[in-house]
């Protein structure tokens, strides 16, 4: 099953993400996730907050994790980052 | 009532913040807040994840919120940040 309804943010201007999110929704999705590592995560965190306050004030922030991953390199050196995942949820009328 | 459970994230290295947060644990307190905005949004979260991970493995994430603040610049200019807070607080054993 695809996951159609993960945004993953990467260096992209916010407003490009905006776009997805909003799409996503509009598409009929009932729940839209935000994926980031690293420093992108400030740019999720701007991508739902510009959703929800000039877009879609019918959206809400279900959940926010945070979490580790480790990430290897071409010549297989390891480095832990940073994630974090933004659910947002079509409020209940 | 001061705050002095709260630690503001800047521009210094991750580790800096790591070692306020785990001092205040440490001082007594039974949970910290790690507030950021924009940016530092990021460093917010690797601050949590290394405190969690690698220092204090009895404290968890208790809960994440974001939000936009409206910042008004000395010339009276506003613009709008993201802001980030992470609640971290010792396990009950």
């Amino acid at each position: 099953m695809a996951e159609d309804n993960v945004i993953y943010i990467g260096n992209k201007p916010v407003m490009s993400y905006v776009l997805a999110v909003v799409t996503q929704f509009n598409n009929g999705f009932d729940e839209v996730v935000i994926k980031a590592r690293g420093r992108a995560i400030s740019r999720a965190v701007d991508t739902a907050e510009v959703v929800k306050n000039k877009f879609m004030p019918g959206v809400e922030i279900k959940d926010i994790k945070i979490g580790t991953e480790s990430i290897v390199g071409e010549g297989g050196d390891k480095a832990n980052v940073s994630s974090m995942e933004i659910t947002m949820k079509a409020k209940s009328s």
